[in-house]
């Protein structure tokens, strides 16, 4: 994203880009060849020894990318994400990018890959967004494992005495596939299995994800594993993983996805790619494994959080800090003058033209994610992410907006020149890290009640008045609580177009209620989610696929992914 | 297998072996660093591009290792397989190794992996027999993305008029799981697609498998793919991926599984594991980029075929062996005393006890299995997998045997030795290869009609009397040669147990009619599959599924794996 005038695609682009051997680019962080395993020559895991031997490095800074609510505008925050990390290290700053990697759901679906775009990318992109280093396969073969060795437990006589109509786990597929969202199987009699209603997922939406980006080593992800609910017994009391005791046949089946993934920048800036979990029904960023070895390795980290700050960032703040014991030393919030025009009510097709008293309305909602980073006590910067059609008057009227309430703003251009148009918002970033002398919180205390939680996050975060929760969630409130199951953070699966739970309610609305329809123990992960308005767990798949235009040549080289 | 004192386990043995870099197993078959694309340390796949340098080199001698019909007292075929190139190597010959790789579904479940036993292994065992290098999980993401794209097309406005009642094309999971195989789908909604019935496959069943497995370069692939039929239109014509117009992407999600992997034995003999498709649904041979390109790197190829040589050999001479234009310069064919005697009437539990009688009678098996290779014009040597339960004058009654009909035979103790134990086999096997004079020939004519073809491998081979169309079957004849798939090869699916297609009759049945129920048209792959009695498509998990035992420790070391 970042410019109308494409000449080349991402992915000419990056094809016409010179690698350097994925060695080199691992001697840069002061990996050897034996700290890393091959995937090709272009990609590598970080070995579990080397990770072991980090422990007692100190941690360099850390700098979370974050946006405003996204609008199909496009905000480029994995592009401001890459380039920001290139920029840095032009300015002699050892520094390593950590971000997500993608899904071959949206990549098949929609045009669009996840490895940033223009010269602010990460490659090879053809493999990370195709099958990478096969974690996303591990965890939907585990996610699968788990759902097959839990009917064949009922089949084989149910000593748990599972109910099959209280069972939680959801089969999983890394694509959109809307004909498997809801489905019956164990049809055709008795040798066939238990007949049942069941349903896939797509696999970044499978807590096996979100267990793995929130696991520290091996052995916490064994325990997490084995915490996971499946479902519920005749007593409706959990039946858990480690109840069916298979956590040690899923830990072996992850135990190399765990891993965090080094790759590189165009500019030859080293990333760790690693860990996609959903930013609606998980918590959107990328492991702890891949950010906590990241700080060891390099003196500034770049990361990035799913969809904008009420979501990716809230929850990068309150459940992956937590669980990892880091916090981020600035916060950088991406916007654009076109999607801001969105957000101040113009449509798609006007964006081009100049629109001032839009963009001025849809400022509010760039002001409520800056009220809410600041209550956190964290340094801000805004990016700018600079189009051609952004009039000298709009960036004008963005720029004195932020410098009218001391927040430090620099305009970006890294889609067309990589770090290079980075160098300002690096050095911002820099100085506000210098002279931070803010204290770092919580939004709110684990001790609390869900509802307290939910509440708090709603009120702080959505600028919501009040919640509503359904008869169903009052009652599993209760169950919950009576589980033990109160203490845990609340992961809130939302809308990500809207500060309200209403997809069409842009910009900042106001006297608005969110209404929490469901919750969902995910154990493993280490919160509860709340589910508000409907969230989609199995993307579909549109009139005109990108796969249409896909293809590969004799030699293996890849067309048609953007 | 191979021996009852098993002091050691067949994961105890491999994590006690150590591996050579796998660089230096490349450059051993004259593979430089740049031929090569690294998996971790001990794994890589051979570049197109060196694959296409090597197109005029001469070819070396291929051994095709196939069996008796296996029974529950195993036979060792994989092991025998490893054994042999171990001891031609020892030998002073440049050989190669050619298996298949293994399923998860079938390691999840029942005991057992598919790397060899003993100190007759392929290694990484852990990781050949878990996730490799990712290429089921690319076929089973390809076989998915097919069927998500087809339901996408329905659901979209169905331009091809595709009549959902009549699609053949099902989904695919690299597990075992009965509760997948009959299901509906698409309910919920006009929203979530078409209803309809459906059902998964286990991955290696995919028709994908079989032409990945079929393919000779990436081109070859994409042309395969696009042939596949997923289903008929409401005039009841056949749909292909070629009318849906994705073959460029499913090729593109297959570009890097098409390339063969090269691992070592634990004597560090080269061996490339590439492709396994079932052999009874599909031909159940490895994939013929890693045959030829084997075939271009050394003197000698050991290969093996699934199953018995009535299913795997058959396979790989009418089919297999077509397709690459190549044909096996010697049969192995594998038996142990304990398979004959259970062939000649012994329960698994007395097969300890000598029993002189039930081996000369489970003798015919072998007979027969020799008398089919014997008429593709193909030299034979058979190898006794010894155990330490064999009696001297058991093996003394089938060594005479053997001698008596002029075949010569090999006792092998490769389990327990190694290449060492292999070494009169190899030079058995060498010597045949030798004096061969014979011609080799197909077993059918192409052109025959599809019924002819199916009678003359029931009669030639199977050693039935007749061949007996449902009602069914017979129409899909009509209808096949109509749409003109009549002059393609077939692909029997028939139980692996017997001769015949009742997996009780043991031995050498005489005197029977084989039930055709149901032809598939697998174009991509070129093959039609005649459906004989229950084939399993989709395995099912025993009471106790072997992932209870599996574990993994705190720096990734596996464990429980068998």
């Amino acid at each position: 994203m970042g410019t109308d005038k494409r000449v080349k695609t991402d992915i000419e682009i990056a094809q016409e880009s010179s690698l350097l051997p994925i060695k080199d680019i691992a001697k840069s962080i002061g990996l050897s060849e034996n700290d890393i395993d091959y995937y090709g020559k272009y990609k590598a895991k970080i070995t579990y020894e080397k990770i072991h031997s980090l422990q007692n490095e100190s941690d360099g800074r850390l700098i979370l990318v974050t946006s405003i609510n996204p609008t199909p505008a496009g905000e480029g925050k994995s592009t401001v994400t890459v380039g920001l990390g290139d920029a840095l290290n032009q300015l002699g700053k050892k520094t390593l990018i950590a971000l997500r990697e993608p899904s071959l759901g949206p990549t098949m679906g929609m045009k669009g890959g996840a490895t940033g775009g223009g010269y602010a990318q990460v490659l090879p992109m053809e493999d990370i967004n195709l099958h990478f280093t096969g974690d996303l396969h591990a965890i939907t073969t585990a996610n699968n494992a788990l759902a097959a060795l839990l009917d064949n437990h009922i089949h084989q006589g149910n000593l748990l005495k599972i109910d099959q109509r209280r069972i939680v786990w959801k089969r999983a597929l890394d694509l959109n596939d809307r004909a498997l969202r809801q489905i019956v199987i164990g049809l055709g009699g008795p040798s066939q299995g238990v007949p049942r209603e069941d349903g896939f997922d797509i696999t970044v939406a499978s807590e096996i994800m979100a267990v793995l980006c929130l696991s520290s080593s091996i052995d916490d992800l064994k325990l997490r594993l084995s915490k996971m609910v499946v479902g519920y017994n005749i007593a409706k009391e959990p039946v858990t993983v480690g109840d069916l005791g298979v956590e040690g046949a899923l830990t072996l089946l992850l135990k190399d996805a765990l891993k965090p993934n080094l790759v590189q920048t165009i500019e030859h800036s080293p990333a760790l790619v690693h860990g996609g979990p959903f930013a609606n029904i998980a918590h959107g960023c990328n492991s702890i494994m891949a950010t906590k070895t990241a700080l060891k390795l390099a003196d500034y980290v770049v990361t990035e959080a799913g969809f904008g700050a009420d979501l990716g960032a809230e929850k990068f703040l309150d459940i992956k800090s937590r669980a990892a014991n880091i916090k981020p030393d600035a916060v950088v919030i991406v916007a654009t003058i076109r999607a801001l025009k969105m957000h101040g009510g113009v449509p798609k097709t006007e964006l081009q033209k100049e629109n001032l008293d839009a963009l001025k309305l849809g400022l509010e909602n760039l002001q409520k994610h800056i009220e809410t980073i600041q209550q956190y006590g964290l340094p801000i910067v805004v990016a700018i992410n600079r189009f051609t059609t952004d009039t000298k008057d709009e960036i004008a009227v963005l720029t004195e907006w932020c410098q009218q309430r001391s927040v430090p703003v620099a305009l970006t251009e890294v889609w067309g020149k990589g770090g290079k148009g980075g160098i300002e918002l690096g050095q911002l970033v820099l100085q506000e890290i210098e002279k931070n002398n803010k204290t770092f919180e919580y939004l709110y205390d684990l001790q609390l009640p869900i509802k307290e939680k939910i509440k708090t996050i709603v009120q702080k975060v959505y600028g919501g008045t009040d919640v509503e929760f359904s008869s169903k969630a009052e009652k599993q409130l209760i169950e919950f609580e009576k589980f033990g199951w109160g203490n845990l953070p609340v992961c809130m699966a939302k809308t990500q177009y809207s500060l309200s739970d209403d997809p069409s309610k842009l910009g900042c609305p106001k006297n608005f209620t969110i209404h929490v329809r469901e919750l969902k123990p995910k154990l493993g992960a280490g919160f509860i989610v709340a589910l508000t308005g409907d969230v989609m767990t199995m993307p579909g798949l549109p009139k005109k696929p990108a796969a249409y235009q896909m293809d590969v040549d004799a030699n293996g080289r890849a067309m048609g992914l953007f």
